[in-house]
């Protein structure tokens, strides 16, 4: 399968394997990469050093192309009274766990693209550097481009799509509102305006130049096949891997995704601030799914931690993140290249 | 093009237009049913006497198969509290335009299927009877079964799917969160649940032994295909009908689906009091899109009657239920004979 998309991407195939942080590290990336598909490192949870360390084991691990991706959010200015409105709201939980509040740190977690994590990369000349949220400031971006990293990122809505292309963007992943973890939409925060595959793909498709790379309820081949009939030039696949054994998915994730409940998933912003696809669970239920009390994106993570492990302790998802897309039916235990090689039957 | 779904239709093609109440009659249906396609003609907002001289239209201008839709909601119970609400919501409105609310009568439009439907229906023993929002009591359904139509109903989850299936329908339409108009789910009112064409479809397919029609977000030859592949036995298109000259589509709802504002559509229940998709007006943006102040369906309507009456004499949509589906590149004032056409180009 040759088109514009892999000749951008290098790749034998023109199928990319979703970042996923929290989820995977270099192995998943290596198998698919290895594979013939684009594999992808998610760096946006990474350390400095575990982001090099990772990257060392990705780039020794294949001589094919690979993916490093990163979060372009604007960090957020921490507000004393949202956050205490979120520890308010998450008293009750504290109080039944018998955690102490006062043990949070404030702040946590992910932080944006920066000339700092471009310091770390740079050595590494990634093939490929995908974004979300956007594209990172015009010099970073640029310094990225000037090591040959084609570079991608997710549009939710035909604007974003015609603004990624115009601020530099290669080639445009469509994200539907199927896909699972964190939209990635960063014009209009209005989830009125995220739309479903079927119809968001053909439109970016027909707004652009660029290769346009579908994301969101692919699952097996047939939605592939359906993919390419709407005009993409390759798709991003991520649910379908969340439970291959290169996966460092947890087992709780595993199987609820393997189960009736990841039947219905919702977008959330009670586990970091910014609405992201997970299977419904009870943190979901009584804090959200959608909460004004939750701190702006990724301040909402700090306080939910210490839960979400006193519960894991206790081989209980009710507090953590299991994020999945709408269509969990292609989860199954296989090696990623297993799941890759079904998935390119949807090319032929 | 022969298959499960034109063997139950006894159409030439898999391809139903959807009804689509407010906006066509038996003009339409009779030209996709002439076509090769499923004409509908929507039964919803009728009243007996309409729906008879629709039927005889219907019934006389085609040879070939056509279907006739229903609601199959329970009926309100009035609630003077929720009304009091949502007339206070209004108010400002009504003073802005000068209004008089107390003239409003209570109660008021969309009937759901009956008995006392079924007399009006019966001498013309429709070929195809389809529901939205479930399906009528068992007697009434068997009645319609006992003339030999042919049932359909949507399901918005794959437990509607089955549910369908369990309780008589002959096939199912698979409804996407891109579909314009009313959200046919029944089962369960969580929006959260609702799911993307890409995702839904599959999984009902994957479900359930009858055919399954693909609904919402298909928009052309192209999104036809996309479907097919995906394992759908036919498609269901609405959208792509309203701006043809059989449709009665009115001409603010014509120039709003050909402009770029109809890619900002959502869900909302200002309208009607029940979540349908349309494209984001002043109403939408001020009420809703989803008011805790709405009556229950289909009593919100009576209140904004007279605002939508007031300003679409002023040449203003503001208040105007703009129904559509996420995609409405497929718009085009075109005979239906050649959407039609140029949509059946996707089955080959």
């Amino acid at each position: 399968m040759n088109n514009t998309l892999t000749a951008l991407l290098g790749t034998e195939l023109p199928l990319i394997q979703a970042p996923m942080a929290g989820a995977q590290g270099a192995a998943l990336a290596i198998a698919v990469s290895n594979a013939g598909g684009l594999g992808s490192l998610p760096g946006a949870m990474l350390t400095p050093e575990a982001l090099r360390t990772e990257l060392t084991t990705l780039s020794g691990g294949t001589q094919r192309p690979w993916n490093v991706n990163f979060f372009c959010h604007t960090s957020p200015v921490p507000d004393a009274a949202q956050e205490a409105l979120w520890r308010e709201a998450l008293a009750p939980l504290y109080a039944e766990a018998g955690l102490d509040m006062s043990a949070v740190p404030a702040g946590a977690g992910r932080v944006p693209f920066s000339h700092a994590v471009a310091d770390v990369i740079e050595p590494f000349r990634p093939p490929v550097v995908s974004f979300h949220f956007g594209l990172p400031a015009p010099d970073l971006l640029a310094r990225v481009k000037s090591w040959g990293s084609v570079v991608l990122s997710s549009a939710t809505t035909v604007d974003e799509a015609r603004w990624l292309v115009a601020h530099g963007a290669d080639a445009v992943i469509a994200q539907g509102l199927e896909a699972g973890g964190h939209r990635g939409h960063f014009l209009s925060h209005d989830l009125s305006a995220q739309m479903g595959s079927l119809a968001l793909l053909p439109q970016i498709v027909a707004a652009v130049k660029v290769p346009v790379i579908a994301a969101g309820g692919i699952a097996d081949a047939a939605g592939v096949a359906a993919a390419m009939a709407l005009g993409a030039a390759g798709v991003q696949v991520g649910t379908a891997y969340l439970c291959c054994p290169e996966a460092s998915t947890s087992a709780l994730h595993r199987s609820a995704l393997q189960s009736d409940v990841a039947r219905h998933t919702a977008l959330t912003n009670v586990f970091t601030g910014r609405p992201a696809r997970g299977i419904v669970n009870r943190a979901m239920r009584e804090l959200g799914p959608l909460s004004l009390a939750a701190p702006a994106f990724p301040l909402a993570t700090a306080a939910m931690a210490p839960l979400r492990a006193h519960f894991e302790a206790q081989g209980c998802g009710d507090f953590s993140p299991l994020w999945a897309g709408q269509n969990t039916s292609g989860c199954r235990a296989l090696p990623a290249a297993q799941v890759t090689g079904a998935l390119a039957q949807g090319f032929a």
